[in-house]
């Protein structure tokens, strides 16, 4: 394929998989890739992505409605976008059908969905990557950068939410998410926060995660907000929400690590990933957007203020090589292009992703684990060691610059 | 008692005991205290607070290096200030000789001390106070005043933190708080971040904490402290220390608000007590020292930078009336003045204190609770209802300034 476009499928062609196609699909098509077929159930929104791929100037693709059709014709790779609960369905016919994967981020229904991804995967040689682009973020792959270069020495524990306000989103559009919230309760969402702090960890390669629990509050702000800004006759106004407004998980590994995620999306606050790392030379804290280094910082350890905002600072040093010099291109201030990127370079290169399929159980079963956990009252529950075993002498395959084990310079 | 001095009587003049005598015991006992006995086991320490009593011109103490002989004097109140191992024994005793109790803050060791100090307020009719001097902090009273004057809506979820760098102190002073870290593994220090929470949420006043989940990460912080700053002969060099870097605990409380405390105290950090409370309209977050109220800070969604330090333009409106034109006096920015003066308050005028003995017996019962969780990977843990079922109906009988349920103008 060296020296040809990457002939690729999409699935899924909602507000995602619309936003996607501007900002990544349709400007790497100039260069690198092939839009050859195009797939989503509902036809205003397939003719919506074939009137912009036009627009473009590129050639049209291929039109179905059903997603096994789309996996038959003769491409190199397919990207699911679609919403949480067809991912594993598609992701399945697609490597069945002989074509890598890549699954945009949600979470399992059952570790069976899991299981199903590695073993597919493992019997037809073809690759998954989750398409994590928090792990690609500016901050995380400085913060990455940083341990990998031993700043922060041992990682003991890291912190990471989904703390995003989706009231408006979940109200007014209603996307499928939305069914989530009615009839689950669970840490719905765990990749943004969990896929970048897991490549810190070395999950899956040489540590894994052994254990978790998750909480949950009671599930007030969603109702709230519905009362305040919907109509008094709107079918939500009578719903009872099953998910609690903040559910905390914490996550323990092999190496020792404590690892503490937030889902937050139905109160008011501001955005944040909430990433965190804390090592026993350095840490770093997203919410203030500070490093603190031992030794370096100790005359700030009573006046935390004075550190806002250092993290700056440590970018002319520390900025991973994907960020440096780069002008950031569509979507998500530049992690969308930067995982489509990993992506397509490891289905160009026929290896291994960044982010593979044993990546993708692992974090994908922490939804379905929190949501027995919790229905539990909180009790432990394993997380399955996806890679049966060979996470300890495993070595993540990838090499070059979308790497997420190490940094090459 | 009115308008005579409150006749106390100190045990425990360690660092803690010499500082609040300085900062505290000496300024009051010009026109409110008198400070009747000493008592510490160390003859040194207690010379040196003889000394400092009498270069204040005071009245001579009486001084005794045993416990026992202290309260059976004619005392009105104890204010006991050992290490944390010590605390119960002598308030029990203190309370058996008919003295009202003030009790520094620390967690217990086993929840039959918790129960004893509820059992022999009960039976002396002798009132047992938390000396929680967080609870009166200059940003906790103003967010208590927020909440109840409805500004953030229903409180769904609180989090709190002991995260404070006490490597230093540790390693070198050698506190017997050191011996907790060598052979425990919990939150031993709950009631600096519960303490508030609690009063926020009502606890044993209409609402009760009711299991928690706790998980500690490994333990190499002090180790590599003690490596790098400590003689390589040092007896710490071989200890292998059994308490984890982070703690992380979830509660549950009845009226389904999760509460998330860390114990953060042996890496490298900047202090914060992380008090963060969450409604369905709006929050507090101490982190950034910022408040997100739903309707007003929606703008700033995307940029959290912008609200970092925004609480204190609330103060004009919202400071709590204890703090308002207070010219902060002596010991952690004013918090024990305020606290002391409560404990007084409530000596003086024979009624319970604003944290009281079923307070008290709650907070420091998450200290062994969190142990037996951690002991057992992380298991649920019922914690006790030390009300025995009064919480439902049970009002906090205090009134006046110092009362932490509600704010009288």
């Amino acid at each position: 394929m060296k020296n040809e476009k990457i002939r690729i499928g999409l699935v899924g062609l909602g507000a995602r998989g619309l936003d996607l196609l501007r900002d990544v699909f349709i400007p790497m098509s100039k260069e690198t890739v092939d839009i050859y077929g195009i797939c989503d159930y509902d036809k205003e929104q397939l003719e919506k992505a074939a009137r912009k791929i036009a627009e473009s100037g590129a050639a049209a693709p291929v039109k179905t409605t059903d997603y096994r059709e789309l996996v038959a014709l003769d491409l190199d790779a397919v990207v699911i976008m679609t919403s949480w609960v067809s991912h594993v369905p598609i992701a399945l016919a697609a490597m069945e059908a002989g074509k890598a994967v890549g699954l945009e981020v949600g979470g399992a229904y059952s570790l069976d969905d899991c299981w199903r991804l590695v073993h597919t995967s493992e019997r037809t040689g073809r690759p998954c990557m989750l398409l994590e682009n928090c792990c690609y973020g500016k901050r995380e792959l400085m913060v990455l950068n940083m341990v990998k270069k031993g700043l922060f020495g041992d990682i003991v524990a890291c912190d990471g939410g989904y703390q995003h306000d989706l009231r408006w989103e979940l109200a007014k559009r209603r996307p499928q998410r939305l069914y989530n919230y009615m009839y689950r309760n669970c840490e719905n969402y765990p990749t943004h926060e969990l896929g970048p702090i897991a490549k810190i960890l070395n999950i899956n390669n040489g540590n894994r995660l052994v254990s978790l629990t998750s909480q949950a509050s009671c599930a007030k702000g969603l109702h709230r907000y519905v009362q305040n800004n919907c109509a008094a006759d709107d079918q939500l106004a009578a719903v009872k929400f099953a998910q609690g407004d903040i559910v905390k998980t914490m996550i323990k590994c092999a190496g020792g690590e404590l690892i503490t995620l937030s889902l937050d999306t139905t109160l008011p606050r501001a955005y944040s990933r909430g990433f965190t790392v804390r090592g026993t030379a350095g840490s770093y804290f997203e919410d203030t957007d500070s490093v603190f280094l031992d030794g370096v910082d100790d005359e700030n350890h009573d006046a935390p203020q004075k550190l806002w905002g250092n993290a700056a600072k440590y970018e002319a040093d520390y900025l991973h090589p994907l960020w440096r010099d780069y002008d950031a291109k569509g979507g998500h201030g530049g992690m969308d292009w930067q995982v489509f990127s990993a992506f397509f370079e490891s289905v160009r290169a026929g290896v291994q992703p960044p982010l593979d399929v044993y990546d993708a159980a692992t974090l994908m079963s922490i939804s379905v684990l929190s949501e027995q956990s919790i229905a539990a009252g909180g009790a432990v529950q394993a997380i399955p060691d996806f890679t049966n075993g060979a996470w300890i002498e495993r070595q993540d395959l990838v090499a070059g610059p979308y790497a997420l084990h190490d940094i090459f310079e």
